[in-house]
């Protein structure tokens, strides 16, 4: 397909002198380039697909970024990409150096904040609504946000103290695709379900005249049709609506894939005095039938064939094996049940939900819930285990210190995504849970290497732990296994030679680079001492004791240095007053960006040649 | 008063025992005991006056702790200790080794959770629901909590996953005295208000029969009186109740000082097949006019004159200091914003909301909210400074990691009740934050010791720094002060013998401590080098720089020492190899109980006297 009316598009500016036809054109070409792009690069289709004409309606009527849109996680925003000049890069989606996959201010200036979790952009909306309103601006905060992110508690806090900022030049626009992530979760889902169902009606008032009086030239035929007064109806199907009892203005449904409608909406929106929330039904992957069949299955996807339409599928990943080990405990031990903040799909959890839904929790985007309901699960004597990304987890700090650690009960959090993911970059990656950990008490954390040592870290926190454990594992399939490795379910191994001056200390999946490395320098007849530490958090003591005649230690971590476990481990070396020389390798105090995990490890020096060089530079 | 009832109450069974007037009786005698403990001991007085009869009706209908009693944030629970057989000892209460002012499984096994943050107490409760349903126990799980807890989102999340658990034995106590801490926020508390002004009425429908036989012995008189269907009115007043948006049975409101009317609500609630909230209407302070009058004042109290009612008041502490401090930078900067999670009195910032309303936002207890609203706020052109509690702090990792971190947007979190907080014990000591900061990129982190340190951080944050600052503060009063001290506002200061083979390294308020061991020491003739780090995230590198030639290091820390700053030290010690001793004296991993706050530093060696003795054990 040509796209003769992208390429034309500079700015947002541009998008406003189409005319109705022309839109409708846009819409088919910014599909057509996500279809094709995200197929060789991977990415989030089906919520992109969902969100074309709402995206364009948004930038026809709002005045970006003088109006400033606010996506929340931003796994919708290719469209907003493709319409703020940056058509030409978007091959480069999710590539080192390229296109982002998310709201990235270093890529444009109507990218208003970096985003990648959820739940957060009413507040920060509401924040430059309460800015302008100090400032005496005239514009506009929208925020734009999923069904899925009103299971998050973040999301009611921020209406509850939206409704009550009466003059609020804020707008939410709530793209409902009745789907969140996996399926919605909640009895809010029902509500929400029921309010897609009706027929269509505005809430206008007053201002209904003198919103008319402002439609821009597209959408005008369509005007009529929906601004006028329904108020019987309205009375009648009004009953119960939750924004309005925060103090919030409902509008809608409105149809999210007819760009007339949306506009009208929102400039309709924009005359009402104070918070507003449009409410917009669109399909999930709509224009892309594979998508639109399976939208929970084409929400992130990896590289694909757009005429097959079929997914690439592997169960050979630390996520299908965790699900496999937790299937299989749980079939042997009716204590054992499953908690994910939907995030079924993506941590293997599915056999288990079919097979014993009556064990199975799927909290939604509620990991902060997770945490404390794990714990009245434990308290009532079962073996709670919590599935969740590295990442997602970061929301539940205060109550794994609170509800978790200081309760001191066995619970199981298994955290996948752990280390470097990869292609979501720097909002998505887990290398902060290390030291996260590491200041909260009472917790082990083990740091398997592969799925033999997982499976043994699962069956030692269910079987061979009295208080709470972690189980950090990562991304991606298992690497390379030195010969005859087999699982020792110490707390830390060594490897290499015995009498050797030269130590390299690290968890994880490193260990497996390590190994390279360390194989790489005995081949040149060096001596090199390997310590695998199983269990990261607390440090085990006698790991140190195995390092008493070394002179260099080189630590490698695939996590954040300031805080992390390389350091405490070091401040063990110091107390002992060892006085070797002690290499700290991990990453430095940053966020980093996206990029394919092998090349990121090896920027860091994390990877086999990485560690072989930063030893033999120090020879 | 004679407390006679009280006194023979073993445990919850005993209160079952009792009749009617009895009931009352004992109410006084529980008033009367709570009154004179914590105007000795200090404590929280008005809520734990609001809680007297509905305490004694859940013990009088449920089956404690076969049911399951779940006390929200844990600062009500003073009854339910008087009930379960802590009486005696009593008199101890927040005193170290004595009866904590929170729920605590380790005094009592009607306590079932250790307690101290808010909003969680629904999930807790839910766990439990969902455990007994699993193993076909037909035990309740109750969750109370007050109306404050409402305004924080991890509620709704409990609330949106009970309405779905349609045969959970769960009943929600929503003991509403229209206050919260302070004054309650959003609309919400609108709503509230709206439902307790209403005639009361019991939701009961076909069940009210069963139920009214049911009915325990006291407060029968009363069932007929209330256990009717009101249909008709239920219908008219019963739109938009969110409660039953989400799926619970909402029964309300009942007056919360009629021990009759609660335990016959609690009985109906027992036999609604699923989720049930109780709204129950209470006086915050009720019984002790003083509190009454003043309830926010009297919501937590230090010792006080029970007969003249009134509240010893200081202005000579860090909260103080710090509120003056912001409102004399507000008065000249207008875009200084303040906001609070509930907290304007403790922190300080009643004057700014006095005068500077507009500029002031107090989101109730939404820590998690406030940080991407601030983000807001800055991407607006205000500079937002959020003043909130260590321990509190915790319900904003993700949020601080990705609205404030990540954004690299100016923004100053002023964190007060930083190190130990003395009698509320291990949920709210604030010695967590600096491992917590340590592991998040890109924020400074300032740790003033004197007043003069405190307002130089602040201006430097405002003014000096282009991303996120965090300024933490102790609770309580400026310590001892070292003759001639001034501000220098650098990042580290060097006190005492330049050529000295020791140093002491610390920050914060012990660096008091620290500077008068170091003159008992030189009194002695030992020389001794004293470092006073002003920024702790990152480490000043030439702090150790200026420690080139030191033999032994010795680092006090009043903070956790997994992950903490000392660690990060000893790191870059290592890596500069200087190969000193170094030994650091911190908080192990573990939760500090309660006790004055002098006593608890002294207890971990953090005082003058303990680092002292530190150093000289190694000389």
């Amino acid at each position: 397909m040509e796209h003769n009316i992208l390429k034309g598009l500079k700015s947002p500016g541009d998008v406003k002198k189409l005319n109705y036809e022309e839109t409708l054109t846009l819409a088919d070409e910014v599909r057509d380039t996500i279809i094709s792009t995200v197929s060789k690069t991977g990415g989030h289709l089906a919520s992109n697909l969902g969100a074309v004409e709402l995206t364009i309606a948004l930038h026809k009527v709002f005045d970006s970024p003088n109006d400033k849109i606010i996506w929340d996680v931003g796994h919708q925003v290719y469209t907003h990409k493709l319409l703020t000049g940056r058509y030409e890069d978007f091959g480069t989606l999710r590539t080192e150096g390229g296109i982002s996959g998310f709201s990235r201010p270093n890529e444009s200036e109507h990218d208003i904040v970096y985003s990648g979790h959820s739940s957060v952009s009413i507040s920060t909306a509401l924040g430059i609504a309460a800015a302008n309103k100090v400032s005496g601006k005239k514009n506009y905060a929208v925020a734009v946000l999923g069904d899925g992110a009103l299971t998050g508690g973040l999301i009611y806090e921020a209406i509850n103290n939206a409704g009550r900022m009466k003059d609020a030049r804020l707008i939410i626009v709530l793209n409902d695709n009745g789907m969140s992530i996996s399926k919605n979760v909640g009895n809010l889902a029902k509500r929400l379900a029921a309010m897609r169902s009706r027929t269509g009606y505005y809430r206008l008032k007053a201002f209904a005249e003198k919103a008319l009086s402002k439609i821009p030239l597209v959408g005008k035929p369509l005007a009529n049709k929906f601004f006028k007064f329904k108020t019987k109806v309205k009375n009648a199907m009004y009953q119960s609506n939750f924004f309005e009892d925060f103090g919030v203005t409902y509008m809608g449904p409105i149809d999210g894939h007819n760009i007339g409608q949306l506009c009208n909406a929102f400039e309709g929106a924009k005359v009402i005095n104070g918070p507003v929330l449009v409410h917009v039904n669109t399909i999930k992957g709509k224009g892309y039938s594979p998508a639109e069949v399976n939208p929970s299955a084409f929400h992130g996807v990896p590289p694909f064939d757009v005429e097959e339409g079929e997914l690439p599928q592997s169960k050979n990943n630390f996520s299908e094996k965790f699900g496999e080990f937790l299937f299989n405990q749980a079939a042997k031990d009716k204590r054992i049940c499953a908690i994910t903040a939907a995030m079924s799909l993506g941590t293997g959890l599915k056999r288990f939900s079919d097979v014993y839904p009556d064990r199975f929790y799927d909290v939604g985007i509620a990991e902060e819930h997770a945490v404390p309901f794990a714990l009245g699960l434990a308290k009532g004597n079962m073996v709670p285990v919590f599935v969740v990304y590295s990442t997602f987890l970061q929301r539940c700090y205060d109550q794994l210190m609170h509800d978790c650690a200081l309760q001191n009960t066995k619970m199981i959090i298994a955290v996948d995504r752990a280390g470097i993911v990869g292609d979501d970059g720097e909002t998505h990656n887990g290398i902060y849970d290390t030291a996260f950990f590491n200041g909260i008490p009472n917790i082990t954390v083990y740091s398997p290497s592969y799925y033999t040592d997982l499976n043994n870290s699962f069956v030692n926190a269910i079987y061979h732990s009295e208080g709470p454990s972690v189980i950090r594992y990562p991304r991606g399939s298992e690497p390379y296994m030195p010969e005859g490795y087999t699982c020792s379910g110490k707390s830390f191994d060594v490897f290499g030679d015995e009498d050797a001056e030269i130590a390299i200390v690290t968890y994880g999946r490193i260990f497996s680079d390590a190994y390279k490395a360390y194989e790489k320098l005995k081949a040149e007849g060096q001596k090199v001492k390997v310590i695998k530490l199983n269990i990261i958090v607390p440090i085990p003591e006698e790991a140190v004791e195995a390092l008493m005649d070394v002179k260099k230690i080189f630590f490698f971590e695939e996590g954040v240095r300031s805080g992390g476990v390389g350091e405490s481990f070091g401040s063990v070396v110091l107390e002992n007053n060892l006085k070797p020389e002690f290499i700290l390798t991990a990453f430095p105090d940053c966020f980093v960006g996206q990029g394919k995990i092998n090349s990121v490890l090896k920027k860091y020096n994390l990877d086999c040649d990485g560690m072989y060089n930063t030893i033999k530079e120090t020879l």
